[in-house]
C-alpha cells in the first residue's frame, strides 16, 4: 500500500530544527542560571551574592552569565516571580469543598515552596525591599495569596468548617508561619518539604477548626 | 536642737554633681539616637539607612553622631539587643501556672516588643545575616527564645494545658507568626501592641489547648 516516495529516508537536516534545539539549550542553561542563583541568594543573601559568585557556580565566565541575565535584579525577580506563580496555582481548588479544605491546599502549597531555594528568595525580594516593577508585581503578588487567604477564612466562617477569628489577623499569622520556614527548614534534615507542608496544614487546620 | 551648722546654706556646686548630669544627658542623646536609628532601620532597612540619614532626624552633624555610635553595626546591635532583652524578661513567669498560660504570657511580651520599632530591628540584624560578636549574640539570644517556647510546649503537653503537638514545628510557627509583626504593623493602624498581643496569645492558645 505505501507509496514508493513515502519509503524511509535520511531525514532532511532542517535549520528551523537546530533553531529549536539552540532554543531549548538556550532555555536549558538559562534554567541552570537560576537554579545557581536561587541557591546562592537563598544561602547568602542579596547583597553577599555577586554575579561572580553565581557564575563560578555554573563554572562559567561572568560574561557568559551576563548572556542570560543582565543584572542581580533580573535573577531575583525571574526567580522569586516563579515561585510566587507556584503558590497562586494553587488558588484553583475544589469549589465545593469546605473552605478550610481549600485554605489546607493552599497552605500546603504555599509551604513546599517555601521550602525550596526559589521560595527562600521571596523572602529575600522583601528583606532588601526590592523595588522598580519587577519589586512592585511580588508586593501585588504576595498581597494576592493575602486575600485569598482573608476570602477563605471568611467562607470558612459562613459554611463553619472555620471557627470564629479575627480574618486580617490570622491571615497574617499563617503568613508568617510559613515566610518564617525559610529560616529554619533545610534540604539536609529529616523532613521532606511534603512532609513539613502536610503537619503545617494539619495543625493549622486544627487550630482554625471550631471548637 | 538643730545645731546651726545645719542651717540650710547655698549649696556649694560640685563639679562631681555636674559629672553626673553631663553623664544624665549624654545618656539621654545616646537614648535619643537608639530611637531616631531604630525609626529610620525599621522605615528603610540596613542597607537604606546611612549615619547621615539619622543625624538628619536628630538636627545633628555627622561627627556629632559619631560620638555616640561609631557604626550602623554598632547601633542595630545596640537596639536589636535591647529589644531581645525586653522579650527575655518574660522569661520570667509564674511557676505554678500551667504552662499554656506562661506561654501566653511570653507571646505577649513578644509581640509587644516586635510591635516597636526597637523590636523590628531584631528582624533587620536577621535580614542583613549580621556578623561579628554582636550578630552571634543576638542569633544566640532568638535560639534562647525558641527553646524557651518548646520547653514550655514540652511542659504543656506533660500538664495537661497543651494538646499534643510537634514541638519544634509549632515552636518556629509560634515564632513566624510574631516576626512577621513588624511587616503588617502600623503605629498608625487601629490597634495598640497591647491589643496585637492580646489577641495573638488567645488565637494561638485557643490553637494549642487540647480538644
Amino acid at each position: 500500500m505505501a507509496a514508493s516516495a513515502h519509503k524511509a529516508k535520511t531525514p532532511v537536516k532542517s535549520p528551523w530544527a537546530a533553531t529549536r534545539d539552540r532554543a531549548a539549550e538556550r532555555e536549558e542553561k538559562r534554567e541552570a542560571v537560576l537554579q545557581a542563583a536561587a541557591q546562592a541568594f537563598a544561602e547568602n543573601g542579596y547583597y553577599k551574592t555577586s554575579l561572580d559568585s553565581i557564575a563560578a557556580r555554573l563554572g562559567v565566565t561572568k560574561p557568559t552569565l551576563y548572556y542570560y541575565a543582565r543584572s542581580k535584579d533580573d535573577l531575583i525577580t525571574a526567580i522569586a516571580d516563579r515561585a510566587m506563580l507556584q503558590i497562586m496555582a494553587a488558588f484553583e481548588s475544589d469549589e465545593q469543598a469546605p473552605a478550610l479544605v481549600q485554605l489546607q491546599h493552599l497552605i500546603r502549597r504555599y509551604v513546599e515552596v517555601m521550602a525550596t531555594d526559589f521560595g527562600r528568595c521571596i523572602m529575600v525580594t522583601r528583606e532588601i525591599r526590592l523595588e522598580g516593577p519587577g519589586g512592585e508585581e511580588l508586593r501585588v503578588g504576595m498581597r494576592k495569596i493575602g486575600q485569598r487567604m482573608r476570602d477563605l477564612l471568611q467562607q470558612g466562617m459562613a459554611d463553619g468548617s472555620i471557627g470564629p477569628c479575627d480574618v486580617r489577623l490570622t491571615a497574617f499569622m499563617i503568613a508568617g508561619a510559613v515566610n518564617e520556614i525559610p529560616h529554619w527548614y533545610s534540604d539536609d534534615g529529616p523532613m521532606s518539604p511534603a512532609t513539613v507542608a502536610e503537619k503545617f496544614a494539619n495543625q493549622l487546620a486544627a487550630g482554625l477548626a471550631p471548637r
